[in-house]
């Protein structure tokens, strides 16, 4: 008897279902003996409080399209490691009980970058654990691709669009706030792929005067609106060179819902242009997988079982030259794949006639 | 020769451009003498300053399925009518003295009430006018379905889909803000669609006392998660009862950004639930239109063009027992129509279940 | 103790789930009594062998955006009513056994025309019957709409789209074969909202001759491409004169897949020009329902669970002046809900410069 | 003053606008010198016969997101290279007389296998040629990638999505026939992402009995249906033993429309289901660009760009390793990127289930 736990842990994304059921396929269509899946509910909470159900093959149906994930999620449930929380329980203990409890062979975990270092932590533990990539922000170490960021690609796109030509009609400037706190790979496939005329990513801190130069720019050549992508972690020059303290202070009385408010007053003032924004929000990580997504998700789910199946633990599956890998998650864990400033991307948006405010 | 002014007025929405396309194809083809068609540029404004453009076949092509408008489009500009407005200029004065400089023959306006209303005094005042009953909120009087609005359906259904499978992860409450200040029907129609547990609109004040109701129903029923679809324009029972100068009042010392953030703050005090706010915004007036408003707006475009050939103006093309008819615009100006709370619809959506926090 | 059969009949399409969706939700919330379901599998085939499950709440959630049917279908079993088939069993006899065996209260069926028919029949037999308009053919007497045919005119119109990009970079003459055998509603919307340049139907016969004149018109005026939405059931002037029989001898050595194909081979020989001929299919009535027919089909669930709970049977629920009203099944069963070649918009069609070939 | 000429030929696809975009942005940003555009008509007929319009900023305007291409295309006009056609003109040396006479510095061209090798023949020929990887086939070699690849993958998989609710309610076997005579990326993407139960392509021959055994595997789990993606060159076993010339001969009296009916016949004759076939055909290639294209294609036309301000010429723009790279044209002419039937993918795929009818 193989027995295997599931779960999904911190926020959600698209085709998190789509590579639960690669496992669960690879694994039942594979395995020469009886398994037993466990899921867990709500991530590591359903580990650590020993919250499951037994899934069969109907959990598993006409999931491939569906947004979500049928085992529910929650964010990663401690911050400082290992620590007891208010409630007393020393949370990797439980789960390493309840692992042991339930007499599990190993542990699948669809999640991004807190969520792998935890699933890390649990297999230093001795725990056998395979991960999946997940995260729309493709910020995962170790990786090319997480599944999730094309369908999130899509839909902050199809934002763009829709402001395209409300903005041309009304000849306005209009940013888009797109997510991605710390990694900019969201907003700036999205910018380009929306016809952005300037991308702000939090790895390019950008001068409110370039801004206004780009705007003003298309002013004289004719276009009577611009388009601003601006990721949810876009920083100025200013604030980036502040101390995090610093940071932190500014943030305590920031008068703005976030900082694409603060940039189109910036441009408001500067320019007595009328600037919206339009924050399309948690949509991006909602709705069903794209087709991209549900390939990607399910050679992932696919290379995860064959792992379970030949007992290899501590990997998450990556995907690099084309082809599916396992990565140690030690060298993935507490890891940020950032978008590097002088990559090819960006000098060929820049080509373009893109601007990044630097 | 026949020559036609057109512009677009208020903000813009999907399938403008195919009414426009429309009216010059019915004209073109129809007409027993030469045409010619003046573009106005940006709405009234155009109008008011004499800047337009020739607008010729090619103009035309392959608009039909491109959002936003060819025309550009401003906010109605004036508030108090017939006053000269601080540049000096008697609006309503400059707008004659444009169209019978050109010698035109008729104006095609499309737009939404406010816009309406202007047509209907330039109609007063003698001119040739035919509107075209463009908005996403349905609230124009006089016909049954406005152009704009059905799309503007699809895309708000689209973003509580997108949330849905997020909510539904996460075991939140989550709300989406939904356009409509003053009427309802874009979040009701979109609230249905996208199967919202609770609906609140501007026309059924609500008491927030039902709405945790529903809520912590839905808990009961072992559904981890509430929708909640807000009208911009949602307002609660207390502040109903408010006289207009009370309501401003508040409004001035207003610490949330809009009415949903409002109810979020309300309902986590309330329940101890982690709720979310989702505000689509504009995108919802964007992209193109879908297949509904195509047929729409060209049937309009069509009637509108068949006003012209006739030489009856004064009218608005709405929408009546499933035919296209000509609404006398002195009908239509300054009027809204509302979504009754004793509608069947109404009390279809609450058969099913759904609140209206009434 | 409320016991209630469901079945869907027919083809498939978009939103009867959502219409079942209805009728579970409004009879639930508001039955005084215990309620119990049974689902028929498959059509009145389910109802004929007895072959059903009991419906719970888990059945009907998260559905309202799902396509197909959650019961399965299958086409009406019976082309001679009530004479018993090769298996030797009077159908109408197994159903009423059926019916009163689980000691049903009534029975709702989702379901087009000949689905109707059977269902007037079983009323007439006694049984308490109430139906949903299902149909993407929109041809049911008695109804203005029903569910499935705005989402059919979404795809069919997608189709329209992809086509016209493709055809304008080659400069083709491009046909596409949209549903429609009898009736031409959806053909007609989609050709109209995709732009179609000719729209041919099953009401208003053709003349190859008119068909080739638009295409000629269009080269004319420099358009290199010329679009023709063509109904299954498109028939030109010369058949539409044969009898029944003469008809189905010329079917019988046609040597084309479809009547698409034979008006491409005409094109081809009379202009020379290339042809191509796209056919859908079954696309069309796949996949979840728009907004549009959510609403819609919510609506009619409602209205029939209204209609169990007074039981009142008997009848289809139709939408008559924007209200959802009650039919009674004899005045819709066996009629055809055509288009008027008279209708006004076809009129608006034609002054759009659209040719039906006529 | 640097004149740029540009085609693009070939099937259309999506994102080849997007492309030309981009090179044209690429150029007029960065060039030291003015720069004249020349469009050559529906491709190498264009610069065989001389045809062609002076392209300006207005002409890339907006068309970040149409699809079809702006510039018209053709099938690769030769089959005997440099060989007169009846026409009695040497099509090599009348391209090569338009490009000296306009004096063009280069040429830029968009197209797939057949039009590459065009492209490095005119580049033995002492044009400066660039090429864009344009095909929905993904078969180019040298090149991980081609735009339009990816949008008709979203395309084909919305049409098995939209069959399998319609196969679901029925319990039918379906066929969906996807684009692909020679090589299967297209169909064994669609087909994973889709769910297809089996995917049979042109590079591994199928056994029917392999086939049916598939669909009876699905019967006995109790799943009533079965997807199969074909390719349009699948092929069986038999079939890929023939030679060329007996291939051709059974072509010859080939009764079916294409193989997909051929399967759809034995497989009802084998086992007595009903089988159904959808071909999406030409939609496939059409329509916008989704946003994975729309990036991949703007990073192209930066490349091609670039090379072209560098005056280097005689490569494709190619994507390697997740960056653009130059690939010498002599390199790709001729050759094919077809699926490796030990690939990855394919073992993935294996794993999953889904049966390639090997």
């Amino acid at each position: 008897m193989l027995r295997i736990g599931m779960l999904t842990s911190g926020g959600d994304c698209q085709a998190l279902n789509a590579a639960l059921r690669g496992v669960y396929k690879c694994v039942v269509n594979n395995a020469k003996e009886p398994v037993e899946f466990y899921g867990f509910e709500d991530g590591y909470k359903g580990l650590i409080y020993g919250k499951f159900r037994i899934l069969t093959g109907a959990d598993f149906k006409g999931i491939l399209t569906r947004g979500g994930t049928i085992l529910g999620t929650s964010r990663c449930p401690f911050k400082t490691i290992r620590v007891p929380d208010e409630d007393g329980i020393d949370k990797v203990e439980a789960m390493k009980q309840t692992y042991y409890k339930l007499q599990l062979d190993c542990l699948v975990m669809g999640g991004g970058n807190g969520s792998t270092k935890t699933a890390n932590l649990l297999s230093e533990e001795g725990l056998n654990v395979v991960t999946l990539p997940k995260t729309i922000d493709n910020d995962l170490w170790g990786t090319e691709m997480t599944f999730g960021f094309q369908s999130a690609v899509d839909i902050a796109t199809t934002a763009i669009d829709q402001i395209h030509t409300t903005a041309s009609s009304h000849g306005r400037v209009f940013i888009v706030e797109i997510m991605g706190h710390k990694v900019g790979w969201l907003p700036l496939n999205a910018g380009i792929a929306g016809g952005a005329d300037v991308i702000l990513l939090p790895e390019i801190p950008y001068d409110i005067n370039k801004v206004v130069e780009a705007i003003e720019g298309r002013d004289k050549g004719g276009s009577r609106f611009t388009i601003i992508a601006v990721a949810e972690g876009a920083i100025s020059k200013e604030d980036a060179k502040l101390s995090k303290k610093e940071y932190r202070k500014k943030l305590e009385n920031y008068p703005y819902p976030s900082v694409s408010y603060e940039i189109a007053d910036q441009i408001q003032k500067m320019t007595g242009r009328e600037v919206r924004v339009t924050v399309p929000g948690h949509t991006q990580r909602g709705g069903g997988p794209n087709a991209y997504d549900r390939v990607f998700a399910s050679r992932v789910g696919a290379e995860a079982g064959k792992l379970i199946l030949r007992k290899e633990f501590g990997y998450m599956i990556g995907y690099k030259d084309r082809e599916m890998v396992k990565v140690p998650l030690k060298e993935v864990a507490g890891k940020l794949k950032t978008v590097d400033p002088n990559a090819s991307i960006i000098k060929e948006a820049k080509l373009l006639g893109i601007s990044f405010g630097d």
